[in-house]
């Protein structure tokens, strides 16, 4: 778009020159987010404080830009990239952690604080935030609240909105609110907070983040259990939870992608296996041991060729390495890796597998799945050739088919990365057209001009 | 209000004539809930299905007729009171269980399902429900997701809230909506779910419901501690969330409320003290024997004046014999109980207290506390003489006075019984000009009209 005369002049008084860019390299600098797929604003704008994140939203609610809020920009459906051009606000600036209170167990932080030195700074004061996106040490907070970030521990601990109680944020049209309390009960008029959690900067700018924390689990440990395929891990897990088991996290990995790790690293990490799960609990030593006991148990009935207990931290580490190693290992194919996060209900994976075993054979792909098992949060990657157009056509139909058949197996499209621009023409298999009307509605009521993340997670 | 000709007859011929009464005698019984100030509909409905809810708010829609949903009618702040007359949409014949998916870890449930029937439906078959509202044999589940109820295991397990996966409601307008899904991660859209729990039946009629259950703890045990002071009390709080224990449940009684049980049963419960703690953990057995373990050193060291142990069940119930018999005895005096259910961060109970204190003093009042010392949210029951009009004027100073100074201490003035009419007046304390009128915009993206209770929530 161009923007209207005098907008970039209004900017600079408002922030003072540092804070405003509109040279050609910061402008593509911020064009992308780890979707790969990019769009460049028009200028660049990094506020120093709340009173100037207002600032810029009155300016671009007076003009009409649009104004995109960026974080870390490691989202994986685009939602920080200004698809309409305009403004994008980084919120780089506000990176302090403002407030540590060990009494109350809570935590006062900015948007741009990155999510593993938070957590760090906590864990230095015997404190725990739980939840651990696999981009913890690259991903900011305020992204994670923006897109409501999962990971392993969600299975004991929940996600990203469990542990928001309090946000700062600035309206599209200039207002600055309060959500929440430092309490960690409140009851009082429409939850705000968590309707801002998950609302991928389309409602309104996070400034400031109050999170609940937990005092930091004394001990932990660790089992990985091999199988010979997939159905008899998912039982595993099934006949863990039914023992009254309730471990911090359950991972599985499926065969495909045992192969890659395997090939990555030059050895083999499960022979004979197809699926791999690695089941951790933490708490107090004696529940810790307890836990693992009767997961190693339950494991063991279902079926597992082989098991493997970690108590000390190097020997964890190496348990978690597979897991670890999935990424570089998948990446290391020099293969496109499209990364969709369905979820269904935990008992019904293996028909969420036989569909990825369908697909593959329909179509002619190669798919590498693992994740949250507990959760029934499988990350689905379809692994494509660069340059293979009719690979990628293929992989489109998939895609579809995929996500229509995780709502009928009654799960969702996205448990963990949101839906952006990337995922918003499958908007429709999942919610009804009264239901994205309504939600359009709740979007009006934030934001009446359309001028805040315009383009994403409703179809165009 | 009077109804337009022809209403209730087309009520009627959606219904079927028993779904459909206007006789003075269930009009009055319709009138009022726990709050205890009522004011009488114009006709109450009884659908027996969605289809019929959906009738019911397109007939309403049409003819802009106040409509105001009713669960058991246990609410304390007049939730369910049509202050504006019209409808009363009774959801009494919504009352089955219509799944218990032990794999899953899923119950779904229609709203007029009592809570505590739905929590021994789950239990025999090894599931658990944590929430436990005081009323729970009496308040039915769509009730306690319109209030986001709560209880004393909210402090290890959370509110309703965080049980919510999906929900089937009924818009104002009469679409029938599906938010959420039976998986236990969902980030597709807004977070419908959680805005609609909470909203104190203002936003959506919920017909359906999906909770996330977890595995029933296989152990229970429970210390009782008695203190000279509040302080001490909370200082033992403090003190044992520091050691790493979250118990399911820390439960806080003052001596004004202790001296209540004590008139009421005839026989000291408390000798010498002026606070007692309960706190009961839960979890495999080893965990529960360390956890026990800790929090009672914890509370020791904190100058405990008294320690009791319990084990069995029947030990169980008579340490929480004390926390059972409050209502019973504060009722008992026969003084009116107005019970606010304040919320501070936990590290400011003690502040809260002092108020408390400073309010007796300063208005001559009576004022009895107990609740969840471990979420900080304490029900402040002001202990009225039937009557009396000054005394009820000093109350009301005393509440406003109470409620800004615990907004004032970082929290909030409902963690548990919402706002409905009786507290509405109050709003303005917790919230600004700008956060109330977003909160409107948004209750006019579910409801253009303001035909769903109307009055409620909002200052008139």
């Amino acid at each position: 778009m161009s923007l209207p005369s005098g907008f970039v002049g209004a900017l600079r008084e408002a922030l003072g020159a540092p804070g405003v860019s509109d040279d050609p390299a910061t402008l593509e600098a911020y064009a992308a987010d780890a979707l790969g797929r990019g769009h460049a604003p028009d200028v660049v704008v990094r506020p120093a404080d709340t009173g100037q994140v207002a600032a810029v939203a009155r300016l671009c609610q007076q003009h009409r830009v649009p104004l995109v809020v960026r974080g870390a920009g490691t989202g994986y459906t685009g939602g920080a990239v200004p698809v309409h051009g305009g403004v994008v606000l980084s919120v780089e600036r506000l990176n302090r952690i403002l407030e540590i209170d060990p009494v109350n167990l809570t935590v006062v932080v900015e948007p741009a604080v990155i999510t593993g030195d938070l957590q760090r700074a906590v864990e230095a004061q015997g404190l725990f935030y739980p939840p651990d996106p696999a981009s913890l040490d690259s991903s900011s907070i305020g992204g994670n609240v923006a897109e409501c970030a999962g990971g392993p521990r969600a299975f004991k601990y929940g996600t990203t909105k469990r542990y928001v109680l309090a946000l700062e944020a600035v309206l599209p049209t200039g207002e600055i609110i309060h959500t929440g309390s430092k309490a960690v009960k409140n009851v009082v008029g429409y939850d705000l907070t968590q309707l801002l959690v998950g609302s991928e900067g389309t409602l309104a700018i996070v400034t400031r983040i109050t999170l609940r924390l937990l005092p930091f689990p004394p001990a932990r440990a660790t089992v990985l259990a091999t199988f010979a395929d997939i159905r008899s891990a998912v039982n595993g897990v099934t006949a863990l939870v039914q023992l009254g088991v309730i471990p911090a996290a359950i991972e599985l990995v499926d065969g495909d992608s045992l192969r890659a790790v395997e090939a990555h690293v030059g050895r083999p990490v499960a022979p004979g296996a197809n699926a791999l799960l690695i089941v951790e609990a933490d708490g107090v030593p004696a529940a810790v041991q307890e836990e693992i006991d009767r997961a190693s148990s339950a494991l063991a009935a279902s079926g597992a060729i082989s098991i493997a207990r970690a108590a000390t931290d190097a020997e964890r580490e190496e348990l978690w390495g597979v897991r670890r190693q999935l990424s570089f290992a998948l990446r290391a194919t020099g293969l496109i890796k499209i990364n969709h996060d369905v979820v269904v209900p935990r008992g019904r994976v293996p028909e969420l597998f036989e569909e990825v075993e369908r697909l593959k054979a329909a179509h002619g792909l190669r798919i590498a799945c693992f994740g949250h098992a507990g959760d029934g949060n499988i990350h689905v990657n379809l692994m494509l050739q660069p340059g293979d157009t009719g690979e990628m056509a293929r992989a489109k139909t998939a895609e579809r088919e995929l996500f229509t058949r995780v709502v009928a197996l009654e799960g969702s499209i996205s448990g963990e990365h949101g839906i952006g621009f990337a995922k918003a023409p499958y908007l429709d298999i999942e919610l009804s057209r009264d239901e994205i009307a309504l939600m359009q509605r709740v979007k009006q009521a934030f934001d009446p001009a359309g001028i805040l993340n315009p383009g994403k997670i409703f179809p165009s």
